[in-house]
Formats: C-alpha cells, sequence, structure tokens
C-alpha cells in the first residue's frame, strides 16, 4: 500500500504522515515514512536546489526537470523496493505536489507536468490525503517554523492561497485515489479524520 | 550562431572550443564561450551531482533528467539571451553528448533522451564538431588531469569505445550540422581542422 499527503507548507501534512505511520506500526504493519522532494541519498541533494534560495532561482519547467529527477531516483531507489518487500509507504508530497505548483499555480504548466509523469514516473499512490486549511494561517505556521527551505513560501499569501485551490482541485480530478481531509482543529482531530477515510 | 563541441573525455574538445572562440574574438566577433553541463549559475550546481561521485550513483534515467534539466537552465539563462543579442555561442558539449553518454551507451535510453530532448529543449546548434581520436588516448589524458569529475572516466576503456562509436555515429544521424574532425596529432593541426568545416 502506496499512501500519500498532499497541501500546502504549513498545513500540518508532516504531523499527519507521521502519525499514521505510527498508527500503522502499532497495528503491526511494516511501515516507511519518507518525503518528497527527498527520500533517497540523491533526492535529497536535488532537494537542496529546490528548497533553497530565491523564489526565481529556477524557471518553472527547469523545476519541473528537477522535481522529476528527484521523483525517480525516490521511486526506484526507495518506493518501488519496499512496496516489493510488501512495506507499506507512507510519504509526505509525491507527483500531485508538482502538478498543483507548477503545473496549477506557476505558468499553466499543467500539460508539461502530467507529459513527464506519464514519460518517466508512470506511479501514483493508492490513496492521497489533502490537508486543507486556511492558508494564512498555513503561512504563519511555515514562517514560525524558520529554517532556511522557504523559497516556497517566500512567493507569499496570494501564492499559497491559489496552491490551496489547487490541491482542493485534486480531489474532485482524483475521485476514487484524492481524500480532502479539513485540517482544522487539533492535531489528533484531523489525525481521526485521516483513520476514518483510509 | 550556435557551435558545439563534443566527443569522448579526453578527446582534447574544449582545447579546441577555445581556440576557435579565440580566433573568432581575434575577427572581431561577439563570442561566449561555454560547457555542459553548467554553462549557467544553476546548471553548474547540476553538473556537480552529475560529474562527481560513484558511476552507479543516478540509474541512466534519472541522469538524463538531470541533463535535461541542466540544459535548460543554460540554454534559457545564458545560450539563448547571448544569441538573442547577436553573439556567437561556442559549448563544451550540448544536447549530442546525452544522446550519446546516455542514449547509446547506457541502457538503451536513446528514445527517453529524444523525447525529454523534444519536450524540454527544442534546440540545436547550428554547427557541431566531433573531435574523434583514440580512446585509448583520450583516457590516459583524461586520468592525467586528476580533480574530481571522474564519474565517467571511471566507468572504463570498454564504456569510452562504445562512446566514440556512438560520437562518431552522429555524423551519419546529421549530416548537415554535425562535422567529424580528426583528432590525431597536435592541437593547432586539429584547430586548422576544425577552422576549415566551420
Amino acid at each position: 500500500m502506496f499512501i500519500s499527503f498532499e497541501g500546502i507548507d504549513g498545513c500540518g501534512k508532516s504531523s499527519q504522515a507521521q502519525m499514521l505511520a505510527e498508527a500503522l506500526r502499532a497495528e503491526g504493519r511494516d511501515v516507511i515514512l519518507t518525503r518528497e522532494p527527498g527520500g533517497s541519498a540523491g533526492a535529497e541533494e536535488i532537494r537542496r536546489l529546490l528548497v533553497e534560495g530565491a523564489g526565481e532561482r529556477w524557471s518553472p519547467e527547469t523545476e519541473c526537470l528537477l522535481f522529476t529527477a528527484a521523483r525517480r531516483d525516490h521511486l526506484e531507489r526507495r518506493i518501488l523496493p519496499a512496496l516489493e518487500q510488501g512495506q507499506v509507504v507512507v510519504t509526505d508530497r509525491f507527483a500531485d505536489s508538482t502538478r498543483v505548483y507548477q503545473g496549477v499555480a506557476r505558468g499553466d504548466l499543467r500539460e508539461l507536468v502530467d507529459r513527464l509523469h506519464d514519460l518517466m514516473i508512470m506511479t501514483e499512490p493508492d490513496r492521497t490525503f489533502v490537508i486543507d486549511i486556511d492558508p494564512a494561517t498555513a503561512l504563519a505556521r511555515g514562517k514560525a517554523r524558520g529554517g532556511t527551505e522557504d523559497r516556497f513560501e517566500s512567493l507569499g499569501l496570494d501564492f499559497q492561497e491559489k496552491l490551496a485551490k489547487g490541491f482542493r482541485a485534486l480531489a474532485q480530478e482524483y475521485p476514487k485515489r484524492v481524500r480532502l481531509i479539513d485540517g482544522s482543529g487539533n492535531i489528533a482531530d484531523v489525525a481521526a479524520r485521516v483513520r476514518a477515510a483510509l
């Protein structure tokens, strides 16, 4: 089973991915928890190029290629081997993030994203949870975290609002795979909603 | 005018690119000399991921994506702006290197290389010079240079021989654009052959 969590930065998806992985482990399942961009040694190196530095550091097209390169490495070296061994894979972000970030919010590149996905990735999670919260709240949380991985957050609230709309639209585009989860309230309430939807 | 030099590592193409750039400048032309992977700030960062480390660090597919990402950045940020200003661009490697290295020598990926090129690069040099020398000589020269950028050289002589064959085949595949240059003899002799072929 391959499960992804998606949503804007600061929406709480990383915590929810971790809580679900722990809950599944407590039930005796063999679970790996991973993330994108990154999740394998090579992909983590590509991640640094993507999440640090100035917002305009890469064109949207180059960014699509770098995300796809990182995803291909993550898939080959970590996700597929784990699935083949019967492990449950829980990932914080996967291809939907590229669809939304590059395809919807920047430069109308969705067709390019889809063509690169069809050529190089060709894999979807069995279930995807989009954690949906107010973009202003998410942005404030993300900024409070600090650190150097603020390249996307530096693009501002208007950008975050477009992203949130893009993530919501995924649930309509992929109704069998994607579940929209209300991300408001405390972390345990959200985890219960995820569990109920699984 | 957009000119590329191609060939295996140690064939002398970097010296030839530099000599041609200098000769054209001496005639009063405005020339930029660049190289791949790299040639722009972002692409040089991707270059480090490609030319350093173990030979099996990336799969051929991930490698194709990284080369294409570096090339897209180089093209957008350096080559196309220079051509638009009427400069001559001389580059040490371009898309043919990916065709040969990834497409011919590793994993029969030529179709994938071409599809990525058609989707993301869509640009060819006006003239390409392949510097053709004996692979054993080239490998010895490359090793004598030392340094940390030895990832492809570490793959050995058999690999270099396949590459040399792949580069020669380019001249047949693209007869209008690609010129095969005999790389034997001293550097000035080779430069004279390049100049005669331009």
